[in-house]
């Protein structure tokens, strides 16, 4: 096991009638940029529900982060923060909201190009307090410190990171999830899926119990994903599938073993460039890459075909290829397609994609530094 | 799943050469109390160790503190904390020293008869900060708020709990128990196990990876907790012991489900009546109590047969009692005893041990609170 340090300050606010709870949390004399994206909370109830929660406290709304959240579109939000003064950033959304929110309260108290937040790291000093109201289980945004911002005007889709603007608190009522539309869902069982992919699937480490939480979030999603799908207001569903994403990017399962984000880098190009959802790009990515990294990976695609998915018949070879294959059939039973040209991207456009990794400095990914860019474009061809 | 709220404010300093990080995290001027027990640390070099690392800040030290810690013991310490006026308690040892920290820790600045806050749970005020180096992995003590003191001329054995006490860094490093008796790894793997098996056999709630957390850790125990006898230096397997017993007892596991610590209970009476170590009283209830409570436990004790000792066969009576006898066996192979004859404690003494429970008003125990003193002598009688 490799050492780590591990803590993690968010108190999770689990299940019905939460919300409740939040206004003891704010500050004392607490103005508030309640952050929220394109409306669906007015369309469900929650907005409705934080409004009531958060009444005789000061509130500044601002509304419409996208999914994907816009650089231009949080600096508005910087500017609104910056000139009301507000002292706390409840973001009520999904991982984009939060995400943004992030980005919200580093920018807030920076002097100079916020720009250089994502692109050179630059440290920011005060940022704003954020709690999280969760809507929508996928990214884990709501019990970690990372971010991830888009400039569309330069095809960019750049993560950052800090202990610092990990909300402080996280509500999450499953009841919020009721009214989600199916790809939504479908999306963030697969990033949650893929998350846990991403810190287990590696080399063996001798850490039997973080393979075993992995593996544990891993059979809960595939034993709750499509239940999820049939059943939109099943409440035990609805918060095992939240339950399990707010678990397979806490930090938790990560910790004391290496770790490979390749898929999530690579996917990135692919929504900064086409437009995929982040999920999507996942899906498209992951199952290509273990199939390139095969050998890399073998002891642990073998542990997880066995685990998680009672592959423990025939060769090696065999049983890796019935793994990928696994993965890529839980992708498409959660509804998501697995293959660049099921959204229409050509081939041709591959070149394109890798220019892009490129330019972000994407060169040396995998947990062993060796997905160059000729083998980002060998995963993408495969995956064509 | 049940609703619930979940932070862990400990931050967990895994690995070799830990010790290092500890005097970043102390206060400012600062003036620690060095709390450690009967000296073990002054043969295998942690106390050299803590020394060290501690060059250039103020330290009273105070030894002594024994296994299942002395409230005459720990008032001394109150004592001495008061009149030196440190401002941090730094706990080096097992459970006993760091649920002794705490109870020091609520104390110091506590008016009035400080046994009332075993006793009435009397609330305190302003209670030192604690930080621990763990050099025994058992109850979880270095990441929780949790304290049990013991009184032998009351021949009481108390529990006390409160997020205020919990340690705010908690070093662990494997290297600190290579040099631990056999018989301390051996009660460190049972005390865990049994944590686990608080939190998890109960009855189901759709709680599915609650379940796979908890099993988790139980395979890996299983897995790790012979092989930590049989090669006490080797880094890996301690390392993995030492995570699974804290996982075991940071409250993640029990959120969201129900708890049954009747085992618990009814252990402390036989420690604060016979002098036994804790986990050997714990190997002596559990399965006892399973055997007792197996209709009540029925889907839950046959999910652990088959997930955890892949007991898969037979009608569900013969599942049930091949799960019992595994358990059992699985303390028989960690070289603790399961019955109370083992430790020549006659039958004729559980009249004592039921009057004790009354005494300390642990009359409805269990996730149903059905098991009363008559549960109880049943259940102590069948471990005899």
């Amino acid at each position: 096991m490799l050492n780590f340090t591990y803590k993690n300050q968010t108190e999770i606010l689990f299940g019905k009638g939460q919300l409740s709870e939040v206004p003891a949390r704010l500050p004392k004399e607490a103005k508030v940029l309640f952050l929220y994206g394109g409306g669906s909370i007015k369309q469900n109830g929650v907005y409705e529900q934080v409004v009531t929660a958060l009444e005789g406290i000061e509130v500044v709304e601002f509304a419409g982060v996208e999914p994907n959240p816009e650089f231009e579109t949080l600096m508005k939000a910087v500017r609104v923060a910056r000139e009301t003064e507000v002292n706390f950033i409840l973001a009520v959304g999904g991982g984009s909201v939060i995400d943004g929110a992030k980005f919200i309260a580093a920018a807030v108290n920076f002097d100079g190009d916020t720009w250089d937040i994502l692109t050179k790291g630059a440290s920011f000093e005060n940022p704003l307090p954020v709690g999280a109201v969760l809507t929508l289980p996928a990214t884990g945004s709501e019990s970690n410190g990372n971010s991830v911002v888009t400039r569309k005007e330069t095809a960019q889709k750049l993560p950052f990171s800090s202990e610092s603007l990990q909300p402080q608190f996280a509500v999450l009522d499953p009841e919020f999830t009721y009214s989600l539309p199916a790809r939504q869902i479908s999306n963030g069982v697969v990033d949650a899926f893929v998350h846990v992919i991403e810190q287990y699937l590696t080399y063996p480490v001798n850490a039997p119990l973080q393979d075993r939480f992995a593996e544990g979030i891993l059979q809960t999603l595939i034993e709750v994903g499509p239940l999820a799908l049939d059943h939109p207001t099943d409440y035990d569903v609805r918060a095992n599938v939240m339950w399990s994403a707010t678990m397979a990017l806490n930090g938790l399962i990560g910790k004391g073993v290496p770790q490979d984000w390749s898929t999530h880098m690579i996917g990135h190009e692919l929504t900064a460039l086409h437009g995929l959802d982040h999920a999507v790009t996942l899906a498209i990515v992951l199952p290509a890459l273990m199939y390139v990294q095969r050998d890399q990976k073998k002891v642990k695609i073998l542990q997880l075909g066995e685990r998680v998915f009672g592959i423990d018949n025939g060769s090696e070879d065999e049983r890796i290829d019935l793994t990928i294959k696994a993965v890529q059939d839980f992708f498409e039973s959660m509804q998501v397609a697995t293959r660049l040209s099921d959204h229409s991207i050509a081939e041709s456009s591959i070149d394109n994609i890798v220019a892009n990794l490129e330019r972000n400095g994407m060169t040396a990914l995998g947990e062993h530094g060796d997905i160059d860019l000729d083998k980002a474009r060998q995963i993408l061809t495969l995956a064509a």
